[in-house]
């Protein structure tokens, strides 16, 4: 892997741009190296959390296999899996949480600039967040880690306008459980709402490479349906600043959900609600979710690198009924050190302070304290390229 | 592999003829590539299945990693799980339901034509269609999917009379939980059913090669016992043809089960007994089920492909007590369509329709209707043999 | 791998001593072999266990897989996980019974004398028989089973002081589940405990060799904390030999605990208990273990092994209340015949006879039968260094 700062292409979450695409010309994938690859995501930390009832303790963070390869200029695969989750499939599409990636792409026309990826694979959603590779991203937003579908069964079509600009359009299922399962997982009720027969959705993104690889863009528009005839929007800006020692991403989204079928809003309303005898708790409706966030990472001395994050999300509900606009807002931000000692290996030495903190507004405020949680961690992180 | 039609050796489910047990002859396994495989079976289509209660949805049909390799002229490994399955270990035989190979070959004797496989394994039992690489089967007979206990713990010894047959006793486990956690399972009475102390069986098969492999023959006979005193019988004759651009398989087969363990027939029963306010729903004994299953391929130009399979299926009790022969039927079908750009690799892009019924006789008829199911698919399949 | 009896080094449960440390001053780590092993850790067997509610059966024993690597002088990884046991990940360490490794590996210092091991990694506990490769040990003290956290979540900081003698200090999570999870499991009653803020413990353990690698020791101290201001202690003493023919190892240990989490002496307690109608069932206070065990292999002809194993386990209780010294012995030993007919592959055939006992004395024995159990079993075992 090329080693400069955030130019590290080999460990993309998303096939977006996978380095063997951009290398076929180049090589005829003759050894084995170049032919696949094998590697290991490893995170762990010894962590000292807020709160009476956390325990310190020593966590496996990430710890997951991968497994690709470029068997002709046509075809690839992916396959990857975490080590530290059940691999009982999910009632709609067959595939566990476990797996991040099981997918084969084809590429055809014309120079081999249409792709066709099928299979369990990642959102292509404008997020440079979840893009980044999980083993360096300590802390993320509840936008990459709740409201995301993350990775979902899907087929995805994509073209490359020129070397530096690819289009794609991506059919998707919405949710990875079926809509029984999902109300029978909260025990909400339904409220009137009804299965779509096709619990599908489309994204259309763009991925763009500006001034020498410098400025990256991931934007994209997602629009999918949950229920029958409700149906979710959602847009998400992504750009990414890659200099040379300095880079960073800032993300912006906004989505609105027909139905929270991520539950991120509806606990703090059904608590609300909750006073009420005959109040059944239910997903909320018409529910907007924005999220901004920053990341910046500086190599200050050789080896040695400071990383910022910060992140402000809100909830709001666009149906009268008290509860509105920002009645919940999720916050946080860490800030650390690192230290990479071998110049080749993507192996760091680790420490960064987080704080996270929820805060309700409006009616909601009555019914849900806030939270805060301060975490201290030092560990090691190695994104392992076996083969 | 091998690209002619019905001629891919490699991706054999069973172990009946390895590639390296063939070729050991002629290579020294020198290179990596001779020396271990790396498989991943893919396939994942949009399908769109009938019925009120159905979503249509992207589904991961197969994702499979496969490890096997020959170390030595004697000795080869295998190693072969699903990714979208538990591993939680089954109480019997200690495997998890997800593994479908975990097992060593060490072969002896005079020219290596004895050979001794450890660990869990595929069933000796003659049907082509269980032995076809699933990767390549979009739906499967009730007899492979729900009768047999397909990949099992077992001891199997097999002896290469000449070089196109061999023979093979396969001692192993009836199935793969206890008699206690089984009906615990099901919630059934034990009806003076006791377990079996060695609650094992044996298959006996014959695998031949005739005409220049153009007919494949692999015939099996099963004795096992499940409960105490209870033995089952079953013979499976499976016959398989192999022709430039045509190829297929006939299986028939034919088992009486003492205790039907599966619970295919159980179930109709226990609806009809459920009426009675005393009845206590349990295994019917004496059960007997037969399968025809046809598939035929047919290159029609190059590239492209006709799929067509077709089955059926009886059960019927040997009992008096008015349930009788055929009391349940299982018939279903399928046609599709396939291309497969890229002759060296066994990717398809795929779409077939599906029609599936199971329809009931005699008594068991008033207590249970008649079920279908239409099912139409899209998607991909890639056989990966990634090294 | 090294086919002398007890010097096979890459099947080593613990990386206190890995391969690549030693040897690599010799290699540039050049050839893919060199740079990373796949192993598969396979033992099945036909038994026949004694009493009326065990089935005889053929069982997966050992089913892991194994990838690890040395990508520079300075940094390995190691990646073990058993395919029989569930992925969902553990409450306190996130990680799941099924992994026993994964962890990186880091060397520093002059000549590389230093190495820190981060992730989830086997206890620095002066043990051999957890040392030795799972493959081959067929059965274990419950020592080894039940009261050691045998793999656990760590960073190890050892220091080479000569090329025989390695000293570590490891810092490890106490146990797997946190204090919660751990009562709400077995249902216990708290009984004034409380969850220690930081579940923490400390080994400290000395390796070394002498003679000529004829003489092995693995000593170690072990102090550690489950509750709030509960201290647990505990030492162990590892003796391994390794002859032209013959080998074994003696292992002794003494532990007090200070709350009995592994909970092997608190049921035969509870059970006596259970008669007083106001009785609630807890974790017993105060326990102190120890453990003899020996285990002698003799290559008694070429390629044919004799192995035997024995050992005696008492619990004692520290408090006053009746329980008192030895109120639990646990016994067992096995005799057994192994072949290995391919002199370069740790794979043989086997048979053993094993018997383990379970009595109880003082006022307990009162409420607890003594348990047997005779077991005879054949099968084959294969270390499988796949590449």
């Amino acid at each position: 892997p090329n080693t400069a700062v955030g130019q590290i292409y080999t460990d993309s979450t998303s096939t977006n741009k996978t380095p063997a695409n951009q290398e076929l010309g180049k090589s005829t994938l003759s050894s084995l190296s170049e032919k696949i690859d094998i590697n290991f995501l490893f995170r762990s930390s010894l962590e000292f959390p807020s709160g009476s009832e956390n325990q310190g303790a020593i966590r496996l963070n990430e710890s997951r296999l991968e497994l690709r390869g470029d068997l002709t200029p046509e075809l690839s695969f992916r396959v990857r899996y975490r080590l530290n989750r059940g691999f009982a499939p999910n009632s709609l599409d067959n595939a566990p949480g476990a797996i991040d990636h099981a997918n084969v792409t084809y590429r055809f026309g014309n120079e081999k600039k249409w792709h066709l990826t099928a299979g369990k694979q990642s959102a292509s959603v404008g997020s440079w967040e979840f893009d980044k590779n999980p083993t360096f991203e300590y802390q993320y937003t509840e936008y990459v880690n709740r409201q995301l579908n993350l990775f979902l069964l899907a087929m995805k079509l994509g073209y490359d306008i020129t070397e530096n600009h690819t289009f794609q359009v991506q059919l998707h299922n919405t949710f990875n459980n079926d809509f029984n399962a999902t109300f029978n997982g909260t025990g909400y009720a339904k409220d009137g709402l009804r299965p779509s027969k096709t619990p599908l959705g489309l994204y259309v993104a763009w991925l763009g490479n500006m001034f020498d690889r410098k400025w990256q863009t991931f934007y994209s528009y997602n629009v999918s349906q949950f229920a029958r005839d409700k149906t979710n929007h959602g847009v998400s800006i992504g750009n990414q600043i890659t200099l040379d020692r300095l880079s960073g991403y800032l993300d912006l989204q906004s989505a609105n959900l027909a139905v929270d079928y991520p539950n991120i809003g509806s606990p703090a309303a059904n608590a609300l609600g909750a006073s009420s005898p005959a109040f059944v708790p239910t997903f909320l409706q018409d529910v907007n979710y924005k999220t901004a966030v920053l990341r910046l990472d500086y190599e200050f001395i050789p080896k040695w690198f400071l990383t910022t994050k910060g992140y402000y999300e809100t909830a709001s509900h666009r149906e009268d009924g008290g509860i509105g606009d920002n009645f919940r807002k999720n916050m946080g931000y860490w800030a650390g050190l690192e230290y990479k000692p071998i110049a080749s290996q993507d192996m760091k030495l680790f420490t960064y302070y987080y704080y996270n903190t929820t805060r309700y507004n409006n009616a909601v405020a009555q019914a849900n304290a806030n939270q805060k949680m301060h975490l201290f961690a030092v560990g090691v992180l190695y994104f392992v390229n076996a083969l």
